[in-house]
């Protein structure tokens, strides 16, 4: 069976109406997905970028707040509007991408992802903070401080830091970035592309 | 009646998506379009770029390549590779701007528009040439000189430079663009939703 890769960076905005949509899009077309964390920061760096370009350009990231706020009314997510200048923007992603890997072990790993991305762009909770981190974990029943210690492990660590690289070589620019084997699509707006590509390949 | 404005530069990818699909999406939906002709070179030295962004990122430039055969093929619509190498991409759009500004006061203008983007895009035509765009004219059954020559007015000149300047004022940083009143829609992917928006407006 063709498998899709999902790929995230907790802090990408427009990845979160990915991660709300796709489970169910991808269910619904009988197509398997794997939900690969990464990190946009070294790649953006690779491309001379020290933050994010919503906030390097600010036309485009008075767009992006504005179509977000769009798509997330159309999918029924409350958006609350971060603020760059008080560091609010991008999210220092690390230890929550850390802890995507480790949770996406368990049954349970992609609502924690959700959660993740809802504290974030709902309720604006910093998700650098371990504290913020353990305690959507607990809201989920499982057990926070042994999250907290599995993301920092060397496997957890590696594991991350093997999917950047490999997100950085076959060319992933941006997220949420999509693959079916050599084929790509960027962004929300090819989600139902390229689950219906993977569909076609089964 | 509210009305759309579709924002485009004539060396733009995937503007020629949009004007391709939006009279038949607009007429459908009983709405009313503009088509303003801008030159995206301007905006994008504004924001420290002196080359199209799919030549200076390159992983993007590829994936847009790759996308674009996608996105036409589902249209129909033919697309030949320029190489950037050679200096077919991006187009110096300035002189196609101009015709299609003065094309546009004219019941063939659209078509104008159209058929240069088929010509740069399907046939590697190189539409800084005057005589190629004469020559589109002139296969619409116009007088290719007189538009030039209208091309080259004061008029008309200033006209593009008001299109530009007004595009950079209201936040434009890319093309295609919709705007209805206010709101902003980036993208061939957002112009279907920038139809019902103008339609939910009338």
């Amino acid at each position: 069976m063709t498998t899709l890769d999902f790929w995230f960076d907790p802090a990408s905005t427009y990845s979160w109406l990915s991660a709300a949509r796709l489970d169910g899009v991808a269910e619904g077309a009988g197509v398997a997905t794997r939900w690969r964390p990464f990190l946009l920061g070294p790649i953006f760096k690779a491309q001379g970028w020290d933050n994010s370009p919503f906030n390097l350009y600010p036309a485009k990231g008075r767009y992006m707040w504005r179509d977000m706020e769009r798509q997330c009314a159309a999918l029924g997510l409350r958006l609350a509007r971060p603020d760059p200048a008080a560091g609010q923007f991008p999210s220092n992603s690390l230890l929550a991408a850390r802890c995507a890997v480790a949770a996406l072990e368990q049954d349970w790993g992609r609502r924690f992802v959700r959660e993740v991305y809802r504290a974030q762009f709902s309720d604006l909770a910093d998700i650098a903070d371990p504290a913020v981190l353990s305690a959507i974990a607990r809201r989920l029943g499982q057990d926070g401080e042994k999250l907290l210690a599995l993301a920092q492990s060397d496997a957890v660590k590696a594991q991350l830091r093997a999917n950047t690289e490999e997100a950085q070589a076959i060319g992933i620019f941006g997220a949420p970035f999509f693959t079916v084997g050599d084929e790509p699509f960027w962004g929300n707006d090819r989600l139902d592309e390229a689950v219906r590509w993977a569909a076609g390949q089964a």
